[in-house]
Order: C-alpha cells, then structure tokens, then sequence
C-alpha cells in the first residue's frame, strides 16, 4: 500500500504520480484528502519520524522509505509498477525526459509567478504577460519539438516515448498536454499542430482504459487556478 | 573515456558533473573546449547520430549511451565513480538530494533572470530585484535549512549528506555554497552562520585533495556574470 502525499485540493505535481499509480492499479492512499492527513505530511516534511525528510510534496511513502521529487517517485515506482523498460539505459533515458518535464513544469507555473511565490498572480501580472510571451513563442516550442523529435526517433512505437510499452514518462507527457490545453488554448492551437506526433501520443493515452476510467472519476480534479496550469487569458495572447 | 559536453566559458550546470569527474580522477574531455567542439555539441543535441538527444547541455557521452540533466549524469556516474552507495534506496536518497539542489539551481537563475533568458539582465532589473527579495528571505533559508537538517539527520558521518562516505551530492552542496557566497555575500554572511553543519562540510569537502587540486588548477574557471551564480550588489541587498 503506498501513501502519497501532496496538497489536497488540486492536481499540481502529485498528478504525475497519481497517473503513473492509477494507470497500473496500483493500491495507494491519497493521504492529505484523509482526515489528519495533513498534520501526517506536515509531521514527514520535518522528518519527525526519523525518515528522510522530503524537501516539498509531493512525496510518496512506502513502509520505511519516503521519496520526494516528483521524477525520483516516478523512476522508484515505475520499476515497481511495470511503467518503466526494464533495461538500466533505457530506464535512465526514461527518467531523463520525466526530468525534462518537471523543468518545462516549472517553467509553466513561473508564467503566472515569476517575482514570487509569496504574491498573487494579480500582484505580480505584467512580469507574468512578458515571461508567459517567452514561454508561448520560445520555450514551449523547444520543448514541444523535443517531444515530437523523441516520438519520431523511437522506432519501435511511435505512439510511446520509449520502447513498445507506455512508461510513466507517456503518462507524464498525456498531463503536460492536457494542462497546456487548458492554460493555453490559443497557443497550443497554433503551435499543437506542428507536432502530430505528440497529438497522436496525447490521444492514445487518453483512452488507456484504466487511466480513462481515473480521468471520469471524482479523484480528478479540474483544473483551476490555484494550481500550475492556470488560465488567464492574458497570458496566452 | 567519458565525454562531457557543455558551454566552454563558464562552470554554469556542467561544473557539478565536472566535479564529480575531477574528484574520481575519472578520464574524461571536456569536449565543447575542444577544437570542433561545439559543432560536435550541436550534432548530438540534434541527434542526428541515431543516439538520444538531450533537451539541453550539459549531456554525458559513454560510448553509445548519451545523458542530459545534470542529476541524471551524476546518477549515472555515482555508481560508476563510487561517489554514490551501494544500497538502492540510499542511492535514491542521494539523487533526490541532487534534484533538490538542482531546483535550487534553477531559483538562483532566476533571481537574475526572472522575466526571460531572451533579454539582458539589465532589461529585467527591476523584476530581478524582487525575485531576489523572495530568494533571499524566503527561498535560500528554506534549501540552507533542509540541508542543515540532512546533514544533522545522517548520524554515520555529520560531514556528508549521506553515509560515510562523500558522494556526488556533497560534491555539489559544495558547489552551491561557494556559488552562493560570490554571488549573495551579504546575505550569505547574515543567513549562512544559521547553518554551520553545511559550513562544516562545505569546508570539508574543500580540503579534498583531488578536489583541491582541480580547484586551483586553470581547468576551473572564475565565476562571472555570464554563468548561473552571478555577483549584481543590488540583488543581495
């Protein structure tokens, strides 16, 4: 039984793991929605227990190990979860596009906070239009052509990342896509179409029966804006 | 023979794989330093030799196995250089450690470029210097103090982060330390004597003799205000 943990109320970087551990059945307990279940996270993050503290959620527990950062999770759980290739290399690969997708994440969430996780967006909104318009015309797609080069170069399937088999990495990729979707409507509209490959991709995890079952259920929460993919309009001119 | 390819002018993200290299006395190139360097760079960012391209420098060339991000590289060459345990989960413990300290990479980038790596620093000074409030105030005491807690948690050896022995983590903890006292001295002076088990091993890790000799050697460059950790007197008020 494994116990993650991550703020309770949106889907944030806990989502990466929620897919990986939804998508293969996996027995967890999202413990900050369970009663006490913040006080249990607050009392991990301080390493009270004589555990390895984490340095932020989310984290995930299993027995006497505490893993944080969302990507160390995900390389932990996929050898566990069979959502990772069983060759060492192949599984380093793995992990290094999931490292490239907590640094587009972050990218992202600097868009609508770039000064200061301690103001609000309204706080801090023209830095938020001049590095959300870096974001949209530069670095997403960079980032995007990474993902479309990647697709392209795996010949073995070209609707996963890497080998024949979805990893935690395609899961990842499935969010990332929905979130800029929802973020960013109109950029996505007119960058998403030079990148087929990774359309194709999205849309083939979309209807992986488990995962699909999880996107309809009330575990998922909708988007909003007091999580990394937010919608302003302004920032997607 | 291992090949790293990074920027040639500045330590920027590569310097913590060269650390790393430099303490093993592993053999390696720094290759963008070399003549056709940096075309060789671009090939392999490119892909075009049928490897996996990574996202970004610096990457990690072993033959036909090609790394990026930087805590990849350095999980891979932990257990190949013996600076990381034996044991599978201390071993993640570390490069968790190293994501950490990677994240904290990123914020230090941003306090100077928090609008876009499109324009100078001079373009975005103002929104510089109140990212760097929050760095300073809140975001650096948080990181020093985890650090703090780590080194005071590990009971086998106070000097490391984990186990006895010195790993690529505490390779880079020390990098970090002297990248924050160029770049932040005055906050460094005030914050940096709450946190003296990271003092200790920063001071620790500095006498290494293998380390110290490459520390003094023309192979390690100067910082400057071209790299990561930058000295702007206004941003460490």
């Amino acid at each position: 039984m494994y116990e993650l943990y991550y703020w309770p109320t949106i889907q944030g970087r806990g989502e990466f793991v929620r897919l990986a551990l939804e998508q293969a059945d996996a027995e967890y307990v999202d413990m900050a929605r369970k009663k006490d279940g913040l006080a249990k996270m607050q009392a991990l993050l301080e390493g009270k227990n004589g555990l390895t503290p984490p340095f932020a959620p989310p984290f995930l527990r299993d027995g006497s190990v505490v893993i944080g950062q969302t990507a160390a999770i995900l390389f932990y759980l996929g050898e566990r979860l069979n959502l990772a290739p069983r060759n060492n290399i192949q599984r380093l690969w793995t992990h290094q596009i999931q490292l490239t997708i907590s640094d587009l994440i972050t990218e992202v969430h600097d868009t609508h906070h770039p000064l200061s996780v301690d103001l609000y967006f309204e706080e801090q909104r023209s830095a938020a239009r001049r590095r959300a318009k870096t974001f949209r015309e530069e670095r997403l797609p960079k980032f995007l052509n990474w993902f479309e080069t990647i697709l392209d170069r795996n010949e073995s399937d070209r609707h996963c990342l890497v080998g024949r088999s979805v990893t935690y990495a395609d899961l990842s990729l499935f969010q990332v896509v929905e979130g800029l979707g929802y973020a960013f409507p109109k950029a996505m509209r007119r960058t998403g179409r030079n990148y087929p490959r990774v359309a194709t991709a999205h849309g083939a995890v979309g209807q992986l029966p488990r995962l699909r079952s999880y996107l309809d259920s009330d575990r998922r929460f909708p988007f909003n804006e007091d999580d990394i993919f937010r919608h302003y309009g302004e920032l997607d001119a």
